[in-house]
């Protein structure tokens, strides 16, 4: 294979992973030129490993011939230590929201300077909206992500608001010192608010999920149509179906093993 | 690094996809001596390709020093072909029909010999079933697999019929006779059924979602518990939340190109 303009000391695993880290985008499939263009790489590289990917079932041909990721990824990924447990412990409640407002409800954890959705219920003609599953929403400008940037250590936070805070909105808080007041406001009333930052149109009300130590596991929201009610006003129910989450998680996490001690005693 | 016993002719992309595999049971997270047990690779290499891994994203360490599916597999994976569009379609009318039921909804499309679950949804206290989300079913035991299966290509049905089918309880249909006349009559009544076919307790009712071609693009089951209400008494829901999804399938699928003739119409 041709191989001559490859950039040297790249491994062939960081080369698959930049060829999958392609579809992390918005196009379900993409050429092979289109991958070579995202990754830089050769296209008999590109060609050679994808080939491979598709062998395996991590990437699929799509009948136009371009490459689409494969179900088999996908099988894998639903075992992702930090989805697999939550989704499935979160759903019921999710579904109680869901219910109560008739809202989109999401799921996010902090990954990065993001809120990546782990799971969102919507109903058919709710409001439109910006995130979907597997989607990301800056942890400044979304109420999942505030709730869930509330929770974090202080130097995480600082190290966020120390980022370019761009405006997705009119109403997008863009200065560090604005969000300081926001994230102590949050931690203070027990709950994120967002009015129109992210999407105009949109507000939401978010809780982070408490885990065993002081961070959030993650966090969950409520996104309603502006102008409609306050999204305050689902504060008690957001936090509930939160808290509802953390206890339901609490009571799966192994016990510690007493029976040692047990049988010393005896 | 050692390498000695490694089998020639593997390559790194298969390596890397074989450790992946390894996580496709029901083990979260797997140490260095379980993934090289389950490749059959020497430890030095499943070290050193989990460490690139690790790097990119597609694993993480868990806090006990094993490894774990990572959230940029999910990232990635959430981009699936077969699996983006469809889920997010579906949603709504899997609610519709969770709020019907309050029993297990359940969508999964077909790869290889099995029902891949792409979406449930549980209420808190419902009946104990096997498959969650990311799981497999086999067609010929599940009522969501036999609607796939009973609108199948002929030679694909005769293909899984020729297979092994173990029993997984005493009411699984395990001989091919039984099967061909059951997959007949579901394609003749247009829903499938279960009954304690694949847990002893839960039965079901279940709709192929049909596809632009004769072939089924995914199908739709409700999970009870048996002896409450005959499991075919929610068919008429199960298939009116099937066609409705085929329905919204179909007005999104972009449609044929024809400016090119109107404009020369004009």
């Amino acid at each position: 294979m041709s191989g001559n303009n490859e950039v040297p000391g790249r491994t062939v695993v960081t080369k698959a992973s930049m060829i999958l880290d392609a579809f992390a985008g918005n196009r379900v499939s993409l050429s092979l030129s289109d991958l070579a263009r995202a990754t830089g790489l050769p296209s008999s590289t590109v060609h050679r490993i994808a080939r491979e990917l598709v062998t395996w079932g991590g990437l699929e041909r799509t009948p136009e011939g371009n490459y689409a990721v494969g179900i088999r990824l996908w099988e894998i990924a639903a075992r992702s230590r930090r989805n697999y447990g939550l989704r499935e412990t979160a759903m019921p409640f999710l579904h109680g929201l869901f219910d109560l407002t008739r809202q989109h409800v999401q799921l996010a954890v902090m990954d990065g300077a993001d809120a990546l959705l782990i799971e969102k219920i919507s109903a058919a003609h709710a409001v439109g909206t910006i995130g979907r599953v597997g989607g990301r929403l800056p942890l400044y400008a979304s109420a999942v992500g505030k709730a869930l940037l509330a929770s974090s250590p202080a130097e995480t936070q600082e190290r966020i608001l120390a980022r370019r805070l761009p405006a997705y909105t009119p109403s997008t808080l863009t200065s560090a010192r604005a969000l300081r007041r926001e994230l102590a406001e949050t931690r203070r009333r027990g709950f994120a608010l967002a009015n129109e930052e992210m999407s105009v149109g949109a507000v939401s009300c978010a809780a982070a999920i408490p885990g065993p130590g002081r961070e959030a596991v993650a966090a969950i929201s409520v996104v309603m149509p502006a102008g409609e009610v306050p999204p305050r006003t689902w504060s008690p129910a957001v936090r509930a179906a939160a808290f509802g989450i953390a206890r339901a998680l609490c009571q799966q996490r192994p016990q510690p093993v007493i029976s040692a001690q047990l049988t010393g005693v005896q």
